[in-house]
Parts: C-alpha cells; structure tokens; sequence
C-alpha cells in the first residue's frame, strides 16, 4: 500500500479532474449505481470528539474507499485542528489496501468545496455580477477559491456574524486577487450578489426570503448535520429549482427538511444534483429565476475525490 | 503517523502481553467499560467480496482502534489470501491517527487464536491429556500453538473433513513440536482428548454430545457468521460452564443461540469469559465438568492486539 501525505497529495490533486469526477459520483449516488452503508460513528466525552466512518463503492468501479474523519473539539486549546482523518483506498476485487491518503482531514474541505462549485455550474446565473459568501471560515474561503473553475467573477461581498473575521476574510481574500467588500448587513450582501454561497455553522436562519433577488442562486452548505439551519424556508417556495445532494438525508437535516416540514414546499418539488448533472432533472431555466441547492454531504464526494487523487499518484508511480 | 508491516507486527507481538491484554478486553466489555459501535458491512458481488469495519473503545484509553477486515472469496485463484485488513490506532484525545498497523488480516488471526488460549487458560482441566482439533485450516494451526502459553501439553489428534488436509496438518504440527495422530473419526477425536477445539466453517453440528467425556473443555470456534455451526446443542444440556464471549452477539449466531433456542439450556445459563475472568461468574469448579466456549469474536480483541502491538512498536521509536 502507498501512503501519500499531505503535500503530495495537494500536489496530485487536479481540481478539474476531481470536480468531473465528483459530478460522476452524484449521478451514481442519484441513479443507484452506489452503495453507500450507513455512516459509523463513535463518541468520546473527555475529551469531547467523534469520529465518523464513511465508505462505499460506485458499481463497476475497481476500488472503494473508506474515510475516517474525527473532530475533537478542544485541540486548538492545544494548537492543533479540530478536525482530522484520512481515506484509504481498497480494491473491489481483491480487497487489498491499495493507497493511504494521510490528508488531516483536507480533502472532506476540498470535496465540500466541489460541491458547492458544480452546484454553481449547473444552477448560478451565467453572468455573475458579485459572489455574496456568508461566513467567514475554511469553507468560506474554499468556496470562493473553488467557484473560479465553473464561473469567472472577481466581486465578492462578505458577511460574518464577528466582524473581525470578516475583516481578516476580506485582506485574505483581497491577497488572493479577489475584489472584497464587507457587507453592513445580511440584507445588503443579498442586495449585492446574484450568487449567494451560506457557509456557516447557523442553526436559525440567517438569510430572509425577502432579501433575495430574483435570478440568484443560493448553495447552503452548512447543514451537514441536524440541527444546522441557514436559509429562511419561505425561500423555498420562491425558488424555481429546490436541489439537494441527497433526498433522504437533506429531508433528514437539511434546509429542504424545514421548508417540507413546514409545508412551505412539496417533497416531489426537490431534485437531486445527480439528476439535474445526469440531464434527468431541470437546472436553471429562465434568468430571472431563483434556485437553491442544500448540500449536506454524501460519500460519493469521499469516494470521487480520493479516487482522483489516488488516480494521479498512480500515475506519478 | 507511523506504519507498520507484517514483519514489524510479528517481531513486535509479544503473546503473553497480547494474552494479558485481551482478558483485559474481555473483562472491559462485559462490565460495560467499552463502548463497540455496530461493526460496519460493505458486500461487492462480482468478484464476491466483502469488507467488515470494527472498531472500538475502552473507557479511559488514550487510543482507539478501527480495524478494516476484507474477505475476497476468489484471490486463492489469484495466488492471493482471502482475508486481508489493517488495524489503525487513532488518539482518543486528539482524533490523530498514530499508527497503521499493515497486517493484511494477520493480527485477527491472533486475536482469534489468543481468546481460544485464554478460553482454556480458565475453563481447560489443569492436566491436558491430549488437545484434540477439529478442522485443519490457519486457526486449526495457531489455536494449537498458542495453547502452549496456558497448558502444557504435547500430544494432539486432529479430524478434518477431508483426510489429506488432516495428514497436511500432522506433518506440519509435527515439524513444530506437536505429537499429532490423525483421528479415526470425531468420535474417535472426542474420545482420545480433554481438551477440544472446532475451528471449521461447518454450517451443521459435528460434535455428538454423547462423544464428549466428562472432565473435557470444548472451545468452538467456528460460529463467526449466523448460519455456522460446530457443536450438538444437547452437548450445553450437559455442561457446568457456558461460557461466551459476547452474550447478544453469541444469542444471535454463535453455538449457544441453537441450545437456547432449542430448549436445552437457559440464557441464564451462559456466562461471558469476561466475568469468568473478573472472578465475577465461576469457571472449572470440578475435574469431572463439561466446559465450552462459545467464542463469536468481538472488537474488543482486535482494540487489545492493536494496542498491544502498538505500545512495543511505541517502545522501539
């Protein structure tokens, strides 16, 4: 078994190629050629962490990939990540580990990242006048360095419930040649953009139906487990296009659960991001419309994006 | 994190602290100090295979231990082994992965064959006549050579389904010290030892009742998956000790399910190794007492190996 490290692994790592590939894995996850167990999970008290075991196998594929991915939620206490993990990737036909992706828990970023940016492809507005980022951590950033492969807009508007961190987002990102404005308020960052990305911890909303223009398009992407809200539900019913990553699990503890619950939508109005990139289900359809896509998270990315690095370091080999 | 390969892990293996280790396991799990989560299942069905996630924690340990188990029915067509996994020791503080022991299977071998060993440790006579081992494959070989560690005996009888495996086994015993007959019959088996262990993948009962003679310890080992089975249920009607490693899971699909199932024996009546081992449920009371084991295998074993192996690699660094 070959065991990549962090630095390798970034280096083996073709945005491009892993963002096909993850769109591969969500029309495999939508039209049933995955088999995806149940997530394991073990809990710790003292100190408090968890660790979840994700894995599963895309039909006819010659691997499957298993990721361990931890989060312990004193260590920056002690100068360390709160979130960790690795992926390993095993033969489907013997069995036999065949690489070790040491990657501290990079790779889940980059794969949430991806996500966000085909959700973009296939539902933002052709023409992007400003990108409004709600939050301002990893997936704040990451977000906005990964829409740059599927839509070319240099404006930013940020928002964070501290202020500094929107502060510390904007010199980062103006770093990173992007042009950013912090907003004054949630409502002027959706007054701003066109092209909204929630990247927050939130569990009440935060984004107001109202706020909205029409013709945005909104990825809410911190809802990966219950408990977690970002988007007012009232939003949904405005939208033209209500996508989620998985149906089972958005309903479980995505924002698409509340608005259902709260009858603001119908279940049969949501589609899979699958099946909107498989061509079965409509994306945008007019330039005035809003659309909405609730990512949760889903193995398949796991599995698609380790399977592109692990692609690459085989290659090198 | 360090990794570790097959050899490393032998040469850091030391049995008697392994031993030690795992009664501590089993004592841990069934006074409700460990915390198993269900074990994860992945199937792959052209080439049939399948991979098991186990893992596990002890209360008040620095570590935890996932272990990757796979099963690819057709690799001996390959020139490779069925069985294969690895063991990862992950910090239970911090989340960070510490060591990856490469083992391909090999240290479930171990585990396997140590809960025989500690099986006997309190249940076998004091005095072993003579061990008698049904079945001839890798456990037929390491349940013998790791008796030595608890009982001092030399002289074995071996009954295999089919006769050229058995005279395999004699040959090879012999070359490592053993004084091997191979048996006539299993009756013949039951009647020449005290000390028998079944390590078959039979699926119907191969030990009569009446063949066992008083005073003898049976350790089945074979029930690992439902559907499996080695012993006459009646054989339990008949013994002072029932022990199992794990009550739920040996109810599910270990020997002691059929005999409770049928009526033979109580649940009551089964005890788990670990509180024969804490002193809080009797062992051996009597020279003249059946005994059995009814060992399913549990992820307590492979948590104490794992940690074993990595406290002597630990002192090497």
């Amino acid at each position: 078994m070959r065991s990549a490290n962090l630095d390798e692994i970034k280096s083996a790592l073709d945005v491009p190629a892993a963002i096909e590939s993850i769109e591969a894995g969500f029309v495999a996850l939508s039209s049933g050629a995955a088999t995806v167990p149940p997530v394991g999970h073990i809990g710790f008290e003292a100190p408090p962490g968890e660790c979840h075991i994700k894995y599963g196998h895309i039909h006819g594929d010659a691997v499957f990939v298993i990721k361990i991915a931890t989060g312990f939620y004193e260590n920056p206490s002690r100068g360390l990540a709160t979130g960790g993990g690795m992926m390993i990737v095993m033969s489907a036909e013997t069995g036999e580990p065949l690489s070790l992706l040491d990657d501290s828990g990079y790779l889940t970023d980059v794969r949430t990242a991806i996500a966000g940016c085909i959700a973009a492809r296939y539902l933002a507005p052709d023409a992007v006048e400003c990108i409004g980022i709600v939050g301002a951590g990893m997936q704040a950033r990451m977000q906005l360095q990964y829409l740059r492969h599927v839509r070319d807009c240099n404006r930013v508007i940020v928002w964070a419930r501290r202020g500094e961190r929107s502060a510390a987002y904007r010199r980062e990102m103006a770093d990173a040649g992007y042009d950013v404005r912090v907003a004054d308020s949630l409502r002027d960052l959706c007054d701003s953009s066109n092209l909204i990305v929630t990247a927050t911890a939130s569990t009440a909303p935060l984004v107001r139906s109202e706020w909205v223009r029409p013709g945005t398009h909104i990825t809410a992407m911190g809802s990966d487990t219950p408990g977690k809200q970002e988007l007012d539900p009232l939003l949904f019913a405005r939208a033209g296009v209500c996508a989620v990553d998985s149906l089972p699990q958005c309903l479980d503890h995505g924002e698409s659960g509340y608005a259902v619950a709260g009858g603001h939508i119908a279940e049969a109005s949501l589609v899979e991001l699958g099946d909107i990139i498989a061509g079965k289900a409509k994306g945008r359809s007019n330039p005035r419309e809003i659309t909405i896509a609730d990512l949760t998270g889903v193995a398949v990315q796991d599995i698609q994006v380790a399977k592109a690095v692990w692609s690459a370091l085989r290659n090198w080999a």
